[in-house]
């Protein structure tokens, strides 16, 4: 007799999350989550992005918030696809929300897909929704201590964009200490600095995306 | 026999609360908590108000963070007592941590008690920590479109801090569409906008904290 052990909530959620990625890669996608504070402007860059992306590149959406659509509808215009996932009262995305978006997506016919978790600087961080690769939005108007405060947020992100540098003229914010909170805890992530309001290192941003796309198993 | 039943977590979470509430009201002082997303300003507005809460009035904080005794440094000079809670990976205070916070401070010489949370705007919402008042504070540069998108943190406001007004003229902010949402999810809680880097909106803050401690019974 073959005794069946679900370890932990955790494992579940892996195994759903890992189940994710097969299909995604499958469909010759990349999939990249992205985590920040709530207000940090994840929608804004995505708007300013996904026309970068190039020609004929096509990007979905899947947008998690605990209520609204408002953040699906602003994206309309600049994605192919947009599904908003509503958690309620969730504090995360979890790996089944995400399969049951990924299934009213058509798949093969995205080269990307972003993943907009919902703003929270904790929970999130702890959830492998099947993303090929992890980005996190630090804006300057959080202040220039978030890494030491929210370590394991930074700790897993593969590359790290500090939004709204446009701001840093009207703040006190001071980059060197970033950079040395983030020395302690992660330096492999590449930091790119800013603004899609202005337009500022979207470019660098959407070059790190292509790298990372080229970069899949074909 | 007698079978005791605990219902849920959250039951045994709220006795603990009203354990909190009970010691705090034996010791005659106002605790509130305040709640926001990361960076908007919950310290900064600590350390310029409570010296402003008048003559010979003694405030302590309990200050909740995943890591780092950083708020609880800057606070040093501002309250008469202050603790630091490590939270871990933890998303909020529970009220389990604020009893134990409880027990290292002399309640006895305090008039006030603060308690910051972590910032996140959805989970500290969930839990009562015993606190008589809560305190949401919105900072501008986290977008017009948050009282929709956490409605959960709002309900429960018994007064609203705008943060950060010195930043509406280098952003797109429209107060009436923050009006307009909390006109949905909460009439009763005052709005006060402030910049407690200018100093604006701080006394108005004050009186309310004045006014909600008069209102204790003695």
């Amino acid at each position: 007799m073959k005794i069946n052990v679900v370890r932990s909530v955790l494992d579940a959620s892996d195994a759903l999350a890992a189940e994710n990625r097969r299909r995604m890669d499958e469909a010759r996608l990349l999939c990249v989550n992205l985590l920040s504070a709530p207000g940090s402007g994840k929608t804004t860059l995505l708007e300013k992005s996904l026309p970068a992306l190039g020609e004929g590149i096509r990007a979905g959406v899947l947008v998690g918030d605990l209520q609204t659509t408002r953040d699906a509808e602003r994206l309309a215009g600049a994605a192919a696809q947009v599904t908003q996932i509503n958690t309620g009262r969730g504090c995360h995305l979890s790996p089944a929300q995400v399969a049951q978006g990924l299934s009213g997506l058509d798949l093969a016919d995205l080269d990307y897909l972003f993943i907009e978790n919902v703003g929270n600087m904790v929970c999130p961080a702890a959830f492998d929704l099947g993303e090929h690769r992890r980005a996190v939005l630090l804006s300057v108007p959080e202040g220039d201590d978030k890494v030491a405060k929210y370590p394991t947020l930074f700790q897993k992100a593969d590359v790290i964009l500090l939004t709204k540098v446009d701001l840093v003229g009207v703040l006190d914010y001071r980059f060197d200490r970033v950079r040395d909170d983030l020395a302690k805890v992660n330096t492999a992530a590449p930091v790119i600095r800013c603004s899609p309001k202005t337009g500022d290192g979207v470019a660098e941003w959407v070059a790190w995306l292509r790298e990372q796309r080229a970069a899949m198993p074909r």
